[in-house]
């Protein structure tokens, strides 16, 4: 029977030790020209300088570890053509354990590679929910690998939380942590760490306005799921759980919507001003600042840098003239 | 009278102390798919990440704020088009002294707009060595300026080795440092550092193979300049001095050079893997890993990541198909 826990700031500080071994304790940085464009007094926490190149690795080695042995040697499997897919992978070969992983075969080839590239065990499927569903469902049924749900999964929230966690460690001064939201894995670990070390902390979630779930859950006070949602963040596509809906309908101040224009302004200011490659999910949470939404001006504010997997072949500002 | 220093390791010990309050301390990142791709444990010192995105702002730093009060008063003056030009513009607007800047008329648009963006007061001339030079003593005549030469100057050398005196600092247990060599200020300073703090550990240049001025200067054991050369990596363009060259003849103990394809090979390689944006000239010290033309397998090896400051809409996997 796989242990059930409840996500809290006391498991975020237990998933702390356990990935410990694994993670890299990512670099909080910061830049006086994004500190004048905002207004704000920006601490930048490099997730998309983790392994993997985004948070993802946080939660997913979190949920591999915390398996007994007898529940590892079954493996670990998910449906994600994302970051949590390639995390999940490398989690799991740290471990020496299987991990499958299923895909729709229109994945880009970069992301099946990557997967690959980690020692996932890949099943492609047709791209839609219900097909990636009942072949996740079959390789369960035939294997017994466990499922780790990208974000509504209690071990992945408060793996994901061990990010705010460390930035906060670094920097107790701070007057608000921005998140981005998609599922809201993120978002929720980040809002537990933030009420368990630092109560006052003002939690705000970033989301695309083209998928503006979580904005809208929010202000309905239930989960209204996105419908094919089209925005250049395609970390952000996902709809809220069951699990992250509570907490961050409980713990975070706000959400504030962003546009595909200034999300890629601020992917590209990243890229020349901090010379860190972050991907379009990470910058909506740099967008928020920059649009000035919300009165944070003069203010010390952390935001995550979520991840930072890009095809520099294919680039927004390429297509989209500046 | 300007003070005159012997460039040595107690200099640079004074030079961290004089740059600490204005330069960041730069983080040493390590990524497991470079280790094994190079069969080295490779600490990256992510100069990239400094201030106007280059190591050049500690050496303009350190030699800005030695200057006296009134010394300081007449401003600093240099010709330049890349990196230095910047550093040196922020330096002396932190200061709050003017910089005067020599630059060809026909510089990159992105360039000219950098010096400006810092404060630095541009004057063009014709882009031939003559027309700059001349430029610059009429404007030293005009202001009594003091000129900071980019490389060829005590303090700037000094000011460069606090990177890798960071980096040994941190850690002490290297078996090599390898940074790139142009002009050869950062390579200088570096084996000042190197010999200084940790004597056994061996200091390595790395040079493309389309301007190896300063391989083939140590061949011949004199200044050997280079003529018109042509590489991708356009911040090591420029030949070794009277200061630099003995320096890295006496501690410094090869120079390797490395071909343009390694260059953006490496140079992309970073990107993907490390998420970090380095420019040309810093690609060519992890060229020379990924070449594997010398005996390092099996060693920890530090480089210095040398600077970001790239043209996003002109890289050169866009012209080079890979």
């Amino acid at each position: 029977m796989i242990t059930i826990i409840k996500p809290d700031f006391n498991q975020i500080l237990k998933a702390a030790e356990r990935i410990k071994p694994y993670a890299h304790r990512t670099p909080v940085l910061t830049s006086e020209s994004l500190n004048r464009l905002t207004e704000t007094q920006v601490m930048m926490k490099c997730e998309n300088l983790q392994k993997v190149g985004a948070f993802k690795f946080r939660g997913a080695t979190n949920a591999v570890y915390a398996l007994s042995e007898a529940e590892a040697a079954r493996g670990v499997a998910t449906h994600s053509s994302g970051n949590h897919a390639q995390a999940l992978a490398l989690a799991a070969r740290l471990r020496n354990i299987p991990a499958y992983i299923v895909m729709p075969d229109n994945a880009p080839a970069v992301k099946k590679s990557a997967v690959k590239d980690y020692g996932g065990r890949i099943t492609f499927c047709e791209p839609n929910q219900q097909a990636r569903e009942a072949t996740l469902a079959r390789i369960i049924a035939e294997t017994g690998a466990i499922m780790i749900h990208p974000y509504d999964n209690a071990l992945v929230i408060v793996g994901q939380g061990t990010a705010a966690l460390e930035l906060l460690e670094d920097h107790l001064d701070l007057d608000a942590i921005i998140a981005p939201v998609g599922g809201g894995g993120l978002l929720s670990g980040t809002a537990l760490a933030a009420t368990g070390i630092s109560p006052g902390v003002r939690v705000i979630g970033a989301e695309p306005e083209m998928a503006d779930d979580a904005y809208r859950s929010l202000q309905a006070g239930k989960i209204i799921p996105s419908l094919n949602p089209q925005t250049i963040a395609d970390g952000l596509l996902t709809s809220l759980g069951e699990l992250t809906f509570p907490i961050i309908r409980d713990h975070v101040e706000q959400i504030v919507t962003v546009s595909e224009q200034a999300i890629i302004k601020a992917m590209r200011l990243i890229w020349e001003r901090t010379k860190l490659i972050i991907e379009p999910s990470a910058a909506v949470a740099v967008g928020l600042l920059l649009e000035k939404k919300i009165a944070l001006s003069g203010l010390k504010a952390g935001i995550i840098l979520s991840g930072g997997n890009v095809d520099l072949d294919n680039l927004p500002w390429q297509s989209h003239p500046h």
